[in-house]
């Protein structure tokens, strides 16, 4: 084996390892929340402590890397449901994976609290959010949802539902798709009277990365 | 002064005492959250040490006294609202004020958590949620409320739309009644199709009282 053919294959073991890490933090924040450190993580990657320490030298990188890793699953998704036909179902089919992947992640939101301000976080959010605010428009255009809401609007509805059937997620782990339900019927075109008060803009937290200083 | 005229007296002192108690500690649960000692709570209402461990000798009877008074200041508004003549307004109002309330006390919230299994919250808890069942089933009697809906769905969602725009509550903080105005259009009869899941029963959390292991 010459140099040229082993270098892509360490760095191939490296991505490798690197994904067992986030895999496996992702895991233990939703099971543990914070009280995790690197090392157990470590341990159940299957990785090294020095290998673990090379790819996230502090837990603040890890947790960033965890929440930009969501972030960009959040991305994909929404631009998915754009390849859909059907604009009203796709932004629902959107919102359902949505909570879901939340409502079975919740740790991991409380641990997004303290990487808000990462640029790298805030970078890929903006991405997610731009693919969003084009699933929502696109519902919008369709006279499917009503025209006064955002995505910040939306990604808060579903925190909401989320935070609201936590408590409950022992014993009714999809109770959460009950309030989505509602929700989502409240979001329809034509629902209601104008909504009152402001969306929030900017830096409003979207559900994944939720900044209490923002 | 005889005997027979101070007891009384000195009845009416003891109620003012536990009043001034008891609306220190809300204050201070809303300000500070956990962290409150009770000594701190007497300091906060003019009230001896003596006397505030007389009223209050846990801290946790201090905070299931709160909880009753909340439980039964819902309840109040909820009797109070049965007694206006449009069904679907004097929900609505209802809902607000509860929202209100609970947006301006959510470390109440947090904290009712560890007494939500003392008998007399539990007990105060059954007549507050009795009375918003009557206002709710008056509601879906007069086709205003989709009937699909509990008094515990409604206080669910309340509760969702209170702790999703908790992080912002320093910015805006009635940006709840965007997200409540929304949930009540969902709400509304002939909104969509049936529910999924069953509705949370029996010992489900009001928004007041949250039990993690109910």
């Amino acid at each position: 084996m010459t140099i040229d053919a082993a270098e892509p294959r360490l760095r191939a073991d490296a991505e490798r390892n690197r994904r067992r890490l986030l895999d496996a933090a992702a895991a233990a924040f939703a099971e543990k929340g914070v009280g995790c450190s690197v090392d157990e993580i470590a341990r159940r990657a299957g990785v090294g402590h020095a290998t673990a320490f090379r790819h996230f030298p502090t837990k603040e990188g890890l947790v960033a890397a965890v929440v930009k890793d969501r972030l960009r699953q959040i991305a994909d998704m929404a631009e998915a449901a754009l390849e859909q036909g059907d604009a009203d179902a796709s932004l629902r089919v959107f919102l359902e994976q949505t909570a879901e992947m939340h409502a079975n992640d919740r740790c991991l939101v409380e641990e997004a609290r303290f990487v808000a301000r990462d640029p790298e976080v805030l970078a890929e959010k903006a991405q997610t959010m731009d693919a969003v605010g084009r699933l929502v428009a696109r519902a919008q255009a369709a006279g499917a949802l009503r025209s006064d809401v955002t995505a910040n609007d939306v990604f808060l509805l579903v925190r909401g539902v989320i935070e609201a059937t936590a408590p409950l997620h022992a014993v009714s782990p999809e109770l959460w798709r009950r309030y989505l339900a509602i929700v989502l019927d409240g979001l329809r075109a034509g629902s209601g009277a104008p909504l009152p008060l402001e969306a929030p803009v900017g830096k409003a937290p979207v559900h994944a990365v939720s900044d209490p200083a923002a």
